[in-house]
């Protein structure tokens, strides 16, 4: 399989249109297919989902599948919007949170404005703009790596970050979010709340209030279904509207049959849910505080992933090592702030005992 | 829930982009519920998908649904590429045609430049130029609703029909697409084959001679996995890059492991193909003769679909009728050139018998 390298553009086709000359598409991480890998790289959850998302998926594993699904998505809707206290009308469903994201892009920022996102964040962000055309502006993160709101404009093209913060798992407190949206009510933010379910606090309420936040969340994290492929957004009935009118012009039916009722599923089961997240937030402490014994700098993470520094030996020279020993984490060469971090998700406890068995021994060698 | 009219643009969200509010979104056909009604409008497959496609997904269905699916779907596409006598560098995979065709017009058709398509045709069509700021120009069937090649341009910013075309079921035979490609070198060409297998030729081998061809083919009509959302396309590796790209830009993962796993036991499964395929085309026959006999004007359908004027009675007149009997029909009110037909998907022998009744008594009546 060929792959164009950015470096390489003398191999653009003469059939391309100019758009796609300009884009920059998003890398994810490996997917690796060796089950004696340990995966501590694209932050799955080592848990397997709900019984009874499979279950209800085998359930409706039949003839049914030669009829299309609801483009509307209404019963996965009515489900979330019960559960979040909102309406169906203020729920939007796509494929992935990526597709919500990239809908939520061309909906509702505005082209020919400034578009402001943090210098550390989820790196599709600027992979969007592209894709949209629209200018975009980085804030830069303080030195503790954590959002400035302040240093946010108060009119813009629109505002977006994940809550809690990517690859740094920092999280930023309600009130304090509270306190930034009463004071930009002309300007759409979104927050991304991909990881929001292990240690920060939704804002998803907050949507009845400011109809100008748009909240995002993902089936892949917390519900372990990064391979079923569903997100959703809360906000108000006109945004919903207007992803709506984006998703319809690009493909009425992105959510297949089976992905609704594994992810209603998922949305009924809170008791599971809560038990996975639980047995993660509590891995995550124990490495938190080994990985700090080992001379790690280790940002206060309420995610499924840890965002370390040593303070000694090169990232890049670790991940290497810990590839050798067939575990894979993730590391971001840009931009050069974070060179020295390796993100590390959190796997199950044993996974994350020979993590550092691991590295204990790469360290000392 | 809230729907948008066309005629209602009071109700734009000031938080909307300038994109949304030019938006025209395209309208699926009902997706009804209720299992009592003989659903013949938005040409699903009335067989139950292969055995092997369930078997598959059940096998599938666990655990690694926690993990991302392949970002790059590479057994399917390797899969597809062995039954087209193509490489997989040859094939793009996307959730359902309707999200290949959106990337293909993204990446391949020009900004500034005008596309063109029948005038009638796919309505989807003009929706995603309208997302894309393309231009377009629709280039009028003959009398017998037949494309007439000769009158699409030999240089522009793209061109797009369906062989067969959708709504008529006309196809156009392989030599004519020869020729058409032979002096159009210059010009991207998409021709769109969600309906081929029901009796045109494919132009997928054209793709290894022409490469400013690209093919779109979809698993819901013939597979019978409408439920599913699987589609491809198969063209020159740099045109398949492009829409790679322009994927990578959007959403990583937009087909999810399921999917995938049911896809390539579609594939392999070609003896049930054939075998369904064939039911639908002599039922098809046989539906056509019956229609003939009510006054019908029927063209001829290489589609999984009949496309029907009656030589005295109004169509919506028609349409309303089988509706209070439970059978859904479909119906276009634009352009005035085909309000007076309906479409009809073929479904199994025993609903068109029970179809050709209710006309029978809705005629006489």
């Amino acid at each position: 399989m060929r792959h164009l390298r950015k470096d390489d553009l003398s191999n653009m086709s003469k059939f391309w249109s100019d758009i796609v000359k300009g884009l920059d598409p998003y890398v994810p991480g490996e997917q690796a297919n060796d089950a004696s890998i340990i995966k501590l790289n694209t932050n799955e959850n080592p848990y397997a989902p709900s019984p009874k998302v499979i279950e209800s998926i085998r359930d409706s594993l039949g003839d049914q599948l030669r009829l299309y699904p609801d483009p509307q998505a209404l019963v996965l809707r009515e489900t979330i919007a019960e559960r979040e206290g909102v309406r169906a009308s203020n729920v939007f469903i796509g494929n992935g949170s990526d597709e919500v994201l990239a809908h939520a892009f061309r909906a509702l920022f505005k082209v020919g404005e400034t578009v402001f996102f943090p210098d550390i964040t989820y790196s599709f962000y600027p992979t969007y703009c592209k894709l949209f055309d629209l200018n975009y502006e980085r804030v830069a993160l303080t030195t503790d790596f954590e959002i400035d709101l302040e240093l946010y404009p108060s009119r813009s093209g629109g505002i977006i970050f994940p809550n809690p913060n990517a690859p740094t798992g920092i999280q930023k407190d309600r009130p304090a979010l509270e306190r930034f949206l009463q004071s930009r009510p002309d300007t759409i933010v979104v927050i991304d709340e991909a990881y929001v379910e292990f240690g920060a606090q939704t804002s998803s309420s907050l949507t009845t209030v400011f109809p100008n936040l748009l909240v995002t969340r993902s089936f892949s994290k917390s519900y372990s279904l990064a391979g079923l492929r569903i997100g959703y957004a809360i906000g108000h009935e006109d945004l919903i509207e207007g992803l709506y009118r984006v998703k319809d012009s690009f493909n009425s039916y992105p959510v297949d049959r089976l992905a609704l009722v594994g992810a209603e599923a998922a949305i009924r089961d809170q008791s599971y849910l809560a038990q996975i997240v639980e047995k993660i937030v509590s891995t995550r402490s124990w490495v938190s505080n080994e990985l700090a014994k080992l001379n790690f700098n280790v940002l206060p993470s309420s995610a499924n992933f840890l965002f370390v520094r040593h303070s000694s030996v090169e990232a890049e020279n670790i991940v290497k090592k810990l590839r050798q020993q067939n575990i894979l984490v993730r590391h971001f060469p840009n931009p050069d702030r974070i060179r020295g971090f390796l993100r590390i998700s959190i796997g199950t406890a044993d996974d994350m005992k020979i993590l550092v068995d691991r590295l204990r021994t790469i360290l000392a060698e």
